[in-house]
């Protein structure tokens, strides 16, 4: 494969900027990879395992000379980083992120973009439970979806050229305009989260049963929820106060839903349980036909070696 | 390892008593399996791929002489069968069940029991999103635990021999009572189905998002939920209804906890939102210390080679 950007700035390095480092160079994308991060332990532990060509300073070092700038930092903290960054981009380069609501982004780093500098938004749907500048890995955006989300009269060649990087990367890559793709996003991601993040919270906070109880039998259903209320805090927090209406919207109808199923429960009502449970085995056959998860039996998940 | 039951018969062949079948078979555990299902199609797969040394038509043949017989159907159907098998049952023999939940089976089967008959109720904590008597395999119960519950008063030998079985099998073996096995199974297994169960028929119910594109983009959180929907209907609609009261007193706890968040988000409480995502991320740790989950990221699920 080919160059496709001379030189790439990474702006934070957790563990999507720090995959799309290893992406990047396994596929000889990039030119040169110019990194850097707010801590400095993450700039440290950065140089240490060589993830890009250079680690600079201070975001404004990095952004120079760049033909690709990726803000790859939670999405309360884009618009400051816009500003601080903005007076230093090179005229023609492309600016994009990699945050996982886009009106905010929009709306945050929008007004700080120089004439001639090309800002298409992004938002790659991978990640793992794991952040920082160790957790990244090369595989992690293969087969999966990269939403696009470049404004009305963007730069047409910009826009193809950043589509190009994604699927080189592995991903596929789809357009969507900024409200659907918070809407989609609040269905498929920020309110399955809270949701994950509210069940742990109660288990953790239920005075009758204990913490050691919850652990030791989690393999029942609950562990699957850990895994994703262990993402990174501070994300997380920014995606739901920054896609607030759209998220309540689904947990507005989710709640009714739910209350709906406790009544089935409370009346008896087994052939509305029966139908409801049956419906959604669909939609799990869906997305193993559309190649979005494994169909192993429980994640292909083996069995460890007992401990007592 | 030696036989521990000379006869074992399993009524009722889905994915739990199909793998006690590989986990016994596997190990020398039992002289002759006897299997049963009320589906003439289960028995006719369980005969041809050879899961049990004889399948019987009836459940009150498949007993005759079984020194240990395993109830493994929906708990709603448990009390039915007992009083079928009951005149059947030999005189020293253990009845258990494997049922998601207890006091409703104590109840439903107990009073069916013949004297002389040693009945121990019981519950692997296991199993996978698939079901039937070809989803079975020799490992699913490794490293998972068994909870006992036995009633007060009861064999203790006949105690002890069921738990050496599936200790044999591969699993960890504790005991409790009937109601607070309930209320730990409530919060670590059937309000998180529920939940899930609820998510996905949100996702697919709503008429802005489309199936295609809630199935496209699940790789952002939601496909958790669809893998735990995806389980038996008939199984859990049977859970929610005999585990009934604890199932629903979680459920209020979890929906006070929603709105608490929802408020949290609504109000821009960020804050409050971080201290909650932070201190769920310690249950997450307390799993995988426990040898209950991965640690790979994602529950190491590979991704798939692309294919658009």
């Amino acid at each position: 494969m080919s160059v496709i950007y001379q030189r790439v700035a990474l702006v934070g390095l957790g563990l999507i900027a720090s995959s799309m480092a290893h992406a990047m160079r396994r596929a000889g994308l990039a030119g040169h990879i110019a990194g850097t991060a707010r801590s400095a332990e993450t700039r440290q532990i950065a140089l240490e395992i060589g993830l890009c060509d250079s680690v600079a300073e201070t975001a404004a070092e990095a952004v120079r000379d760049a033909d690709l700038v990726v803000l790859a930092v939670p999405v309360g903290a884009m618009g400051t980083l816009a500003s601080e960054i903005a007076p230093h981009l090179k005229p023609g380069a492309t600016l994009t992120d990699v945050g996982s609501v886009k009106q905010a982004v929009i709306d945050a780093v929008g007004p700080h973009v120089p004439e001639g500098v090309h800002f298409v938004p992004a938002h790659p749907l991978a990640g793992t439970e794991h952040s920082g500048p160790r957790a990244g890995f090369a595989e992690l955006f293969e087969n999966r979806w990269c939403l696009l989300v470049p404004a009305e009269g963007s730069d047409e060649a910009a826009v193809e050229r950043l589509a190009e990087l994604w699927h080189a990367m592995g991903s596929r890559v789809d357009r969507m305009d900024a409200a659907h793709h918070d809407l989609v996003l609040a269905v498929t991601s920020h309110a399955p989260h809270l949701i994950a993040y509210t069940m742990v919270g109660v288990a953790d906070d239920l005075g009758r049963v204990t913490d050691s109880e919850v652990i030791q039998y989690s393999a029942a259903g609950f562990r699957d929820f850990t895994r994703i209320a262990a993402s990174d805090p501070t994300m997380w927090r920014d995606v739901f106060l920054t896609n607030r209406d759209a998220t309540l919207e689904i947990l507005g109808r989710f709640t009714e839903e739910l209350f709906a199923l406790q009544r089935a429960i409370r009346t008896g009502d087994g052939e509305m349980l029966h139908d409801y449970f049956t419906r959604t085995r669909a939609i799990r056959r869906g997305i193993i036909e559309a190649g979005q998860d494994t169909d192993a039996p429980d994640f292909g998940r083996l069995p460890k070696p007992g401990k007592d």
